[in-house]
């Protein structure tokens, strides 16, 4: 039985490193709570900025002295190697912990192996706690990343009950409702990189950054990315300052994937075309679907062109998880690889 | 507070109402309960079809003298007029009845009035007991055919992520799952009727039959109706003699509904024209949309003209229900008045 102490330190780890998902990257987004010998809570840390200090050493030096004898809670194997920082299991051992919990291990073949120093050091440790609120939660881009050497890739879209994006004429406008399109600009805000085709920018000249519920851009804008041959023109809104824009001038979605390897977390913005294309060739890892209650009976739809032609070739999806956002349901699936 | 016993008794009546919806019209679908004095059931009923005793005589008659002294639970306020049977209010005194509770007041001022019956001749009544439950379920379309005088409309269709209902080369078996098909047939066996366009009959020459999990017809069968101007084969499926079939060769919404009056619950099976004509004519009392987690980014889609030309004109609904059937999601609707 896990103390309940140590179930609650958990969860402020997991909502640490939820925080800071998004501003890590090529680092995992990690959270580590330190807690004394009591089980009190001593120091709560996550991942800062490439070349700053990893969770564990940010607890260890918010709990300073009151580590010695405690227990680490940590979202990921804390790490054995010697990077930009110092190994953190050298550094849990170095402050006396004297049991480590852990949610998932390392897949790092070079950072891997942190639970075997601590062993080595006399530390009790305890993988696999609530390893699947990380591997679906804050790490699983970052875990895909490292299990398979490509970005993750969400296709997000907003779509009518119909399939529609935008009505005959265009408009698209307050399909989906004001919870959605807020969780979509909190949800950019911890991304690495965002994707369109020429086409979206071309008709609808988006920015592609992330904004807060008063309009400010948010602190951290993931990178824009616009794929395809033709033009864009210098005045793009795409192209103003508010964040970095990568411009690839391709078709070929092995390319794309290869260009974002440094941005694990990557979301397809659409539109259809692009979002096809992406289906087309199996690199969507996961799909965002917003369904707001309304009917269009024509216009744009959410996909067009994914290569198949008859419903023995539909491409299929296992339902990950359904909720309801204000007046719109939002669907996650990942696709049915036993199809 | 209403004692335990009794909304026991209620679960039973509501059970046993949806049980014989589909077979009563043009009466509604009534559950009764019977408790003895001591509380215990004594019997249980609901409306035979037309023609035979409405729910609470059906009860009275297998509760026999245990009724004396006891209660009575009824999912509609007891009728006060003799049509081909009895008024069942008076039934209830006779039997000894001590105390009624119902769900929901009888609308119609021919059969409206049992409650004012049973208080005249001192039985205690409880108005409202689970009223929600059988206005948005058995008694739905019952009560919305008697407030406005037509059939309650519900569109149902399946259909991809992307809201295609069959793929490019018109191919559209297997879209839903098992679980969702299954649940269709039994929908359709407690239906009064279900209405398609020319256009499906003509490309899918469906049976339009409800069957049972062992491809047996279903007992009750709904009206096959088949709106359309052009001709259909007399070889069609639909013209078989499993169902009744009527076919109106208009295209006018309000000739239907008029034709179906005495048919309170109709199901719109599509296909997309259809849909959309029913959508234009704002004749959609309900939205039953089974979304498969499959994307086919081209082919037939859900709705074809709704009347919408921009976005502001969209039709918008408001969410009933979520529910997930086998892989499939399944949203129920309502239209948005408030729009
Ligand atoms: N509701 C939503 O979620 C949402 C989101 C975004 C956009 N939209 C709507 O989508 C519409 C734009 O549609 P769209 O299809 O033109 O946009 P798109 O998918 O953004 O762009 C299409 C372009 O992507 C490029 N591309 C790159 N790789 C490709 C590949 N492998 N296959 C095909 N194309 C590839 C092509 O550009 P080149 O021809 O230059 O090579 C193609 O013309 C707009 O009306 C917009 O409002 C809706
Ligand atoms: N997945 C699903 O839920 C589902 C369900 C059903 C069908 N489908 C698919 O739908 C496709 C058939 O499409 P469809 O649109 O031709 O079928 P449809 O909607 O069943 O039939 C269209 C026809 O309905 C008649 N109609 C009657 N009143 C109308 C009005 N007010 N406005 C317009 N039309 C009216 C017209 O017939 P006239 O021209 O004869 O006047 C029109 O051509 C098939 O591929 C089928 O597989 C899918």
């Amino acid at each position: 039985m896990t103390p309940p102490e140590v179930l609650e330190a958990f969860q402020f780890a997991l909502d640490a490193s939820e925080a800071v998902r998004g501003t890590t990257s090529p680092n995992p987004p990690v959270g580590a709570v330190i807690l004394d010998a009591s089980g009190q809570v001593a120091g709560v840390g996550a991942t800062a900025p490439p070349g700053g200090p990893h969770a564990e050493v940010r607890a260890l030096a918010a709990a300073g002295d009151r580590a010695r004898g405690g227990t680490a809670v940590v979202t990921l194997e804390p790490c054995n190697h010697t990077g930009r920082t110092g190994p953190c299991a050298r550094a849990l051992v170095d402050a006396g912990i004297a049991s480590v919990y852990y949610s998932v291990s390392d897949p790092n073949p070079i950072a891997g192996g942190g639970a075997d120093t601590l062993r080595a050091a006399g530390v009790t440790v305890h993988p696999g706690l609530g390893a699947d609120a990380v591997i679906h939660g804050p790490l699983r881009a970052w875990l895909h990343r490292a299990r398979t050497g490509r970005p993750h890739v969400t296709w997000k879209y907003a779509a009518t009950l119909d399939g529609r994006s935008a009505a005959q004429d265009g408009t698209s406008q307050w399909i989906s409702g004001p919870e959605s399109r807020a969780r979509v600009h909190d949800e950019r805000s911890r991304l690495d990189a965002i994707v369109v085709g020429t086409g979206t920018v071309l008709t609808d000249d988006p920015w592609l950054t992330a904004r807060l519920p008063d309009g400010q851009l948010a602190p951290h804008q993931p990178l824009r990315v616009v794929v395809g041959l033709r033009e864009i023109p210098t005045s793009a809104r795409v192209l103003d300052d508010a964040a970095p824009t990568l411009v690839l001038r391709t078709r070929d979605i092995g390319e794309v994937l290869d260009a974002l390897t440094d941005h694990p977390d990557v979301l397809i913005e659409g539109g259809p075309r692009l979002a096809g294309a992406f289906l087309a060739a199996r690199s969507v890892d996961r799909v965002q679907a917003y369904l707001a209650p309304v009917v269009l009976g024509a216009g744009t739809t959410a996909v067009q062109d994914a290569g198949v032609h008859t419903v023995t070739e539909a491409l299929r999806f296992r339902r990950e998880r359904v909720e309801t956002v204000g007046a719109d349901v939002l669907l996650t699936l990942v696709p049915d690889r036993d199809q």
